[in-house]
């Protein structure tokens, strides 16, 4: 809405891009200049592809679903204008919505007015600190979106829990090493648990699993050796 | 590490303060000229108190627990160095780690090396599209303190589920309205049903709810009124 520096716009359009998000409608904003471009780095497509509209009521009127965002709330529950959801929680729930979902931020001095506020289907906040609310516009577009990706894309999640043969190879390769280096008895059940604890804590990839096998049965064959010399 | 542009220090600056955090560390930095305060906004007390170290080992040797950040990590798992967790697992495990935690953030353009990534004790990646992987510096800063935020801060939520005794008032509310207005009987249930779902899904805060009894006694006796004369 309304944003009157084309470096913002520009960093709009670059978190919009690393979000996976196309679609940048535009209401009266200040020209799309060099600075605009070029903080824009590799998503001026964003920026070539914009709509500009001249009105609001323009801008909002294909979308099924509008959402305003702030980082200031009311003071008083009794105005339900501003009475907003938290981004966390509105992120689990947006996915549910059938249609076309439009995010409204505000201009970078007077933020929403509340006849724009009014128009929206909900408000969405961003918690900040008490102290000092205001945001930089493309720091709220940039939160909103990876809150919203988070949400919607699986992680990669490379590490996962060792499979059961795994684990008993992992820790008899332990209790291995422990032997070889004649580890004292009484001490070896304790040190077994504290081991499986902290392989648990750190959740080992696969890789990270054979390397470190690797790493225990290559020592513990040393020792022994060097035990038997 | 290494900023270059004043901008982006100002900008880290201000989203800092947005989310409570006040101790900037420079390695070699550019100038924090006009550029850099101008876009600090409020939060030129974070610039003005800043510190700054000309060699990197100087800056971490009073840190515990070094964290390097990134979008981008390796393509294979037998790479250890740039194996990283994710923002979000990071900011579940993090606030169970006593001592100074420095958050570490690479270079407008070449990131952080790899000797650099070797000193930290984790690598965190922040989610991003596949297709643009590269954020802005004080995007990715914004982004890693909210999500800490997040996790640190109890969102003052003023919306609760009603308790027994209002959601009882405000159903029966809403069949006297039925009432009044001659709602076809064999309709009545599935549409009270309806009404309770829909509550339950907006979860109301008190006023929302005193405000909704007051509307619907109010049409309700209306009605009944009308329906006498």
């Amino acid at each position: 809405m309304e944003p009157k520096y084309g470096g913002n716009i520009g960093a709009v359009a670059r978190v919009m891009m690393n979000f996976d998000i196309e679609t940048l409608y535009l209401v009266n904003p200040c020209p799309l200049d060099d600075a605009c471009y070029a903080r824009s780095m590799h998503a001026s497509s964003v920026l070539d592809e914009a709509i500009i509209f001249s009105s609001f009521k323009d801008a909002v009127k294909d979308l099924d679903f509008l959402v305003a965002t702030s980082s200031i709330d009311t003071e008083s529950e009794k105005k339900h204008l501003r009475n907003p959801v938290f981004l966390s929680e509105f992120s689990k729930q947006i996915f549910s919505i059938e249609g076309k979902v439009g995010l409204l931020f505000g201009r970078e001095d007077y933020g929403l007015f509340n006849e724009e506020i009014a128009i929206s289907d909900l408000m969405v906040k961003i918690p900040t600190s008490e102290k000092y609310h205001s945001m930089n516009l493309s720091h709220a577009v940039g939160i909103v979106l990876y809150q919203l990706y988070l949400e919607h894309t699986e992680l990669p999640l490379k590490r996962r829990n060792l499979d059961h043969v795994e684990k008993t190879h992992l820790y008899e390769a332990f209790e291995m090493l422990l032997d070889s280096i004649d580890y004292p008895e009484h001490k070896t059940e304790k040190t077994q648990v504290m081991f499986k604890r902290m392989i648990s804590r750190s959740m080992p990839s696969k890789w990270e699993y054979h390397t470190l096998m690797g790493v225990l049965k290559n020592a513990a064959k040393r020792c022994e050796e060097k035990r038997k010399k």
